[in-house]
């Protein structure tokens, strides 16, 4: 049978599960990759597990999120990662050495390897034909642990791509206009695999921009083939014995297709506030701009920053405007500082930001309310720049750069310059110094885990009872981020190892009331709330799921969810169930009061889930495996493999 | 007679007084510098006082500390300032062009002129022989709006250099050799005024360090001569053309004398946590360290971080160790750049920060609590970093960059490496697209200030009633800083429009308790605070006066105030009262019951003021001016100029 490379990489990984779009699926984890916001309480479980050292081929810690420093929590968490560890075996990145995708996409990708990350942009790492996929912390440390992934099976969703990038048009082009075509949930469930002769124009890096905002389309990951480009790529970071080609059979086919002739692209731009609001550049030009930001993992690569460069070499960016580079790691910022291209953007008036994710995660460069900034950014959900009511868009930066020169959003078409061609110098090489290797394990052994005032444990849950009682506490709408549900930013990612003190920001952007009702219902007595279609959708931070189940979140219903902030659910005991008739939507209210009868029957039936109102009963579906509806009913995954360690004793 | 350079300095720029050291002087101010944390304000005055244009020869608006933007509030300051500048004939400094005081030497520093800068760190321009004072926002406000700087004619303290600096031992050291003779109050009144043979060793950067740090002593202000390196300074910044000789007589004198001798320093270090605790850097010597920071005004120059890149050059920073670097100027990052010499800091594992202030003041990279911090920066107050208990040491980027090395403190003469030669390469021409000059007036006139949502006008004050009955709300120990009394750092200062806001902060380092029981009392019924010796040293920001005067304060009475704080008490209707026996202080508590009566005939009389409690009564003195006990009867400067505009009208 002619398979495509998702099925080649899924079959060389299954444990278990498989077939069909939507069954369940146990996948074995080659590496595993944690960040620092996501990356405490995945080390504070492992400590819980009492893991003597990782099981996985390679897991990195990365530290590039909370960088700010702007009193001692940061510094104290990253003491507390590094000590974790030298522990348990695993790769530290240290501040400065960059952002996670893009260094394990330099030092530790191969193909046809299994990734498992706490970080939604983790598919990044299909642009290396790895199987890349994002989660939550907890389901990290599992599978540093050794244990199988859990997922469902995905669709495969075949893009062909043909022709050529015309000048001037890049790859981050390539992703707006997929998401221009199938918006924030077109990926829903789904693997997209890039295929087709027009593959052979796009270079590792550019695969990475496409494969890093998949998570944008919703896809559970993007894969691309391991092919001359992949080898180009991994032979210039001089890792070519990690290559090997994995390619599609010939004849293979797809649940879905697509196909884009790269030629036809020209520059276009996602509207605040959603990824999936895509126009032409030439739509909104002139609209004036107060700040032009090239960076984050959306673009990473040398290729970005120096095409940037090139645009504003020898002119300066006007009164008004704030132009904010960061460079994405050490190797590119070494790079850029050799080849003079880092003088290029300071001579033109850019700021040079620390290497790291920085304002990507609303860590720094906020703009003013109101005022428009365009970003090479992944994102521009609301309020993630760190500013309420922001006015995000999201561009290539070729845009970003030429806009960047007359204050408004400009084609950069319509520059009066040749359009510039780069050719790429020779990769640095540069010394491990901020890539500490995991420590043997006899030393590893003697390692203390070193933990500040702020690192707390995690609090213990209670099992959901077998009929619930609880009133709806929110009720929103469509596409709701974990942004929204658990902000990133300054004021509140210093708290990410502090449950009771970060779960102060739950839905604060949904509706500031939250907390305090939820608080006055309390944790035992707990509540619900209904969404509508995606819920959860974003980054895959965990919080977003444990801090409302501090407060007494017990059960969602939604007319869809986003897949990582699912799994996120079940991980904290928080029962997802999804609208069987979406009509119904309409029929809950805030302040309803709702019952679940003989919860355990209903759902080890494998039907439908009755919800009552006072007013109505309507009919929900569940789609958990049974090893999820244990989870859930245990109160979360560390209640269960505490029950499993009781019973086995 | 024989005058010596602070003299000619002194009596070319005053207006009025003089004579001996302690009486009034006011003196016109040529030039004038705010930075974004206190220029606010200042622009908020310059609008209550309907000014239509500055009338100083150069006035220039940094923007420099809060460059964070975790939020929407830094960015629309940003753009405020900028506004500002255009409707007043500002220079405006953008953010990512640097530090207030290494820019204001290299593009406007003028020998022979007169600056007031709202930053304490403005004696820097001394370096340059420019009178170059630190005030309150509302002070440099009145100086902008053309009228005299009132001071009070300071001692004039004559230090002479002889010798050279030997290998491995820069300015830093000369500055810290001052601290430890001289401690923190041994320049309180005083301008220090360098001379002798050991000049002609020490570049205008070299004497940029020292008089930076002058500020640490508690000088009004520190002076160079303007010789041949002052000249070789101006010629490498092509303003050659704005160089004047400006010597000493010969034969003229001091009101003190000191002597160093250059050849016999050794490297120094100021123990956590006051600058003037300076030991040996061998006596702590292999005391661990978690991070070395170099850059701040205090170490601003190309040198200071070109040396520390030879020294690190191919070795790379131990596990643990953040190495932080942040350059001080766009002009500084350009040269490095170009020189190749942030690639070797990057090489051996930095974290490049963007352009400013940053972690000297509390915005990003504060350390673990209780993990030792080396700086270049000049201070080390308690908190001041960012983290409360912090561990914070000030030493030379030579001892920070050795030290780096090993993760341990370390003097840098005990490395195996030579000590590097540099010779500096020649200044790049940058164009000025971040520094935006000042508008001709007619298009200036139609400038609309841009404000946004946190940015409040003054509230309105009291006058001072006649007689004052108000209890003791806090008892403080020497040297209380600005910082302990208003923290600067990235959650105060983002307020720093918002005097309601802001007043929160208030003493929070001191006792939490302080805001809630000022509040408790109220504004109108007041209270009063009591401190011991070189109360309110450190920076010059108002806020430490103005929020306190928000929530009620009246009076302070202290065995000695820092120059700066004093008059910025003055200037918002806070009445300074000095113990005349320093005795007294033991016998006043807190919640001690204070009564004043007859006030302004206690005042105007020039004899003692009696402070009763209900056990003792006491003597004090107040030194006020008649224009300051104007000022503070009236309730402050912007009350007193509303007073008059009315008896004119």
């Amino acid at each position: 049978m002619a398979l495509n490379i998702t099925q080649k990489l899924i079959e060389c990984h299954r444990v278990s599960g498989g077939g069909l779009a939507g069954a369940p699926l146990a996948l074995r984890i080659d590496q595993t990759l944690t960040q620092d916001a996501t990356g405490t309480l995945a080390m504070l479980s492992l400590e819980a597990m009492k893991l003597d050292r990782v099981k996985t081929e390679v897991s990195v810690q990365y530290v590039d999120h909370n960088l700010l420093q702007i009193d001692n929590l940061n510094a104290e968490d990253h003491l507390f990662l590094e000590s974790a560890c030298r522990r348990y075996g695993i790769w530290y990145s240290r501040p400065g050495n960059g952002i996670s995708h893009l260094v394990h996409m330099e030092r530790f990708g191969r193909p046809g390897k299994s990734l498992l990350g706490s970080d939604s942009h983790t598919p990044a790492a299909g642009s290396l034909c790895m199987l890349a996929i994002g989660a939550g912390g907890l389901d990290v440390a599992l599978a540093m642990a050794g244990e199988p992934y859990s997922t469902t099976m995905p669709a495969i969703f075949g893009v062909e791509l043909t022709g050529a990038l015309p000048d001037w048009v890049s790859a981050k082009d390539v992703i707006l206009e997929m998401l221009r075509r199938h918006g924030v949930a077109g990926g829903v469930g789904k693997i997209i695999e890039y295929h087709g002769a027009g593959l052979r124009n796009l270079t590792a890096m550019d695969r990475h921009v496409i494969a890093n905002m998949g998570a944008e389309l919703g896809a559970t990951t993007s894969v691309f083939p391991s092919d001359e480009m992949t080898r180009a790529f991994l032979e210039s970071q001089e890792r070519g014995h990690d290559w090997r080609e994995l390619t599609a059979d010939m004849g293979c086919g797809y649940d879905q297709h697509d196909q884009i002739n790269l030629s036809n692209l020209e520059p276009l731009i996602a509207k605040p506030s959603s990824p999936g609001k895509v126009v032409a550049v030439r739509e909104v030009q002139g609209e004036e701009i107060a700040q032009s930001y090239i960076g984050s993992s959306a673009n990473p690569g040398w290729r970005d920053f120096a095409i940037a460069a090139e645009i504003v070499r020898d002119r300066t960016v006007p009164p008004g405007v704030s132009f904010d580079v960061n460079p994405t790691s050490r190797q590119v910022l070494q790079m850029l500082i050799n080849d003079g291209r880092l003088g290029a953007l300071v001579a033109a008036g850019a700021r040079i930001h620390q290497t790291g994710c920085n304002g990507c995660i609303g860590m720094g460069q906020a703009p003013a309310i109101g005022r428009n900034s365009l970003r090479t950014t992944p994102r521009n959900f609301p309020g993630r720049s760190g500013t309420e009511e922001d006015s995000v868009f999201l561009c290539s930066p070729e845009t970003a750069a030429a806009s960047a020169l007359v204050g408004k959003i400009r084609d950069p078409r319509t520059l009066d310059i040749p359009y510039p061609r780069l050719s790429q110098p020779a990769i640095p090489h540069l010394s491990s110094s901020l890539l500490e290797p995991p420590l043997p394990i006899d030393e590893a052994q003697k390692v203390a885990l070193v933990k500040g005032a702020n690192i707390k444990s995690l609090p213990e849950f209670d099992p959901l009872p077998d009929e619930l009682q609880m009133p709806v506490l929110l009720k929103m709408q469509d596409d709701v981020s974990t942004d929204e549900i658990m902000p990133a930013g300054a004021r509140a990612l210093p708290y990410r190892s502090n449950l009771q003190k970060i779960a102060d920001f739950s839905f604060e952007r949904v509706d500031p009331t939250y907390v305090a009702r939820a608080r006055a219902i309390g944790q035992k007595a707990g509540h619900a709330v209904v969404a509508g279609k995606n819920y959860g959708q974003g980054s895959s931070r965990e919080h977003a799921a444990a801090a409302p189940r501090y407060l007494g979140l017990r059960v969602v219903i939604a007319k869809s969810f986003a897949r990582i902030h699912r799994q996120n659910l079940i991980n904290y005991g928080i029962l997802p169930l999804q609208f069987l008739e979406p009509a119904d939507y309409d029929r809950l209210e805030r302040d309803d009061a709702l019952r679940i009868r003989d919860l355990r029957r209903q759902l080890e039936s494998g039907g439908e889930i009755l919800v009552e109102s006072s007013k109505v009963t309507i009919e929900t579906q569940h789609g958990l495996t049974s090893d999820q509806i244990e989870t859930v009913l245990a109160g979360g995954v560390v209640n269960l493999r505490r029950n499993n360690r009781r019973k086995a004793a």
